[in-house]
């Protein structure tokens, strides 16, 4: 079952060397999922062939330009596309306004349905869930209202082995009690422990989005163990104080964050317009967490 | 002296085959000005290297989307380059309170002053005019208020042939009036002919842009002789119904409006998400007007 994030821009808010605006796709079974669309992320799902229609879900994290300007665009695009299905949006409560004063005019003449969920900035709240997927909010330590995003698949039952329901004439009917972990009395009163009868599912995994934000240990404990982090490095570790200053974090701070909250791998992006080689950056985190990696726009990386 | 127009984005209102959304650069004798800034264009600047800081006036043609959603990502970045020059605006009054709604609460803490000044959709008008160019809006039929804009450079002065200075003895007092067009009297009363004293200055040269447009002669009388006009052509010939219905133009309509205005060239542009390969579109106009040329992105043409 895939589960993988493809970025789409790694550019902090000034785009530069060819770098975008921030948006990521993650992929969860086939489904496509957007963390936040600065401008012209449109053309970007173009350029790496990415399939428009299969996203549903939109999350934006902050009303800062670099992480929503795009999702005009895309919305109108989506209209002009002759989309059917509801699109979900999820983002802080004004973004609904910013969007009723573009298109307010035609907004209830969309062929699809444009279905706004307001993020609460101060707490951590489950914004999606399904049988296989829990999206959480993380409150993030920005100048403006902002949330992170942790991307939880769910246990699956036990998989069944199929030999064994030959085996030991196992009825239809009490399968999913199986899968749930229950063990199987056959008709002769044998007990067949569910051990027997079924592997085990596939490990859950987990990949939380944080950007953007300074250094922020208040989410460690929400983030524990989680399999992939994302986390903005704005700037190298010399520059920890205009990092401070603009509510931003470091190299190292992402790093470190990816250490304290035992994750297995990082991804370094958001990268400000001040580096042109972003090599320094990678050998910088690396240092302090060597499963570290640059956002490089169009590269997936497995969750 | 340059007069020159650089095409950004050449696509209609869906993004295609590469080619983005609607912006385009005039160059009057080394300055810039915009016309039209659809998403993503603040990247194809960085792209084709245009000097971002020579931009003082941008001129919006209406508010869809496709059009001026790379309004707002550019003004933030001139804030985040530290922009200290004045940037003129010029588009639908609406445009004001759109940006308002986003940069609202940093308008005023921004390092150069934003200067708003609304379009008058029903009748021609002056919105720009210094000692070298004039700029009059133009209007288009579209299925909201939409103006073009017509670039006319001046008569500049006549040019004094710097031999006849010294050989005359002219003084420096009068030469404006021999670059008025005044004949000189020298000290024992001869005249001197004008003609024999200045050469002809620089013909005045013109640019007119309209888009997006369904085919409008309203416009002819206004645009007479115009050197170069851009003219939208979403559609080819055979889709004049869809053109009409949808408030755009075709091939051939824009082709007949270069040839009814007696321009002497015309750049087809706005191309529908429909056409991959444009070569047939180029052909179509063609057979109409001759002198009908792509909007390729990145090309630069003179005036």
């Amino acid at each position: 079952m895939k589960f993988s994030v493809k970025i789409l821009g790694s550019s902090g808010a000034l785009p530069a060397y060819n770098r975008h605006p921030t948006s990521l796709i993650v992929n969860q079974n086939e489904r496509l999922f957007m963390i936040d669309c600065g401008e012209g992320t449109q053309m970007r799902l173009n350029d790496f062939k990415v399939k428009k229609g299969k996203i549903n879900h939109i999350f934006i994290s902050h009303l800062h330009g670099d992480h929503y300007f795009g999702l005009l665009g895309l919305i109108t695009s989506y209209t002009l596309l002759n989309r059917s299905t509801d699109l979900h949006l999820y983002g802080p409560p004004q973004l609904d306004e910013i969007i009723d004063v573009h298109i307010g005019i035609w907004r209830n003449e969309m062929p699809y349905k444009l279905i706004f969920h307001p993020i609460n900035a101060d707490e951590p709240s489950i914004l999606f869930e399904d049988d296989e997927l829990i999206v959480e909010s993380i409150i993030l330590n920005h100048r403006i209202d902002t949330t992170g995003f942790v991307f939880k698949e769910k246990l699956l039952p036990r998989k069944m082995i199929k030999e064994k329901i030959v085996e030991y004439n196992i009825p239809y009917t009490v399968i999913n009690d199986i899968k749930a972990g229950a063990d199987f009395i056959d008709a002769d009163n044998n007990t067949i422990p569910n051990a027997e009868l079924t592997n085990d599912p596939k490990e859950p995994k987990s990949f939380a989005y944080c950007s953007d934000t300074a250094y922020n240990p208040s989410m460690f404990d929400q983030l524990q163990n989680v399999n992939l982090l994302y986390h903005e490095a704005t700037f190298m570790e010399d520059q920890e104080e205009l990092a401070a200053k603009k509510y931003h974090s470091t190299t190292k701070q992402a790093a470190l964050t990816a250490k304290s909250i035992n994750a297995q791998k990082l991804i370094i992006g958001h990268f400000s317009a001040k580096y042109k080689d972003l090599d320094p950056l990678a050998q910088e985190a690396k240092k302090y967490f060597p499963e570290s990696y640059l956002a490089i726009e169009g590269q997936e990386f497995e969750v």
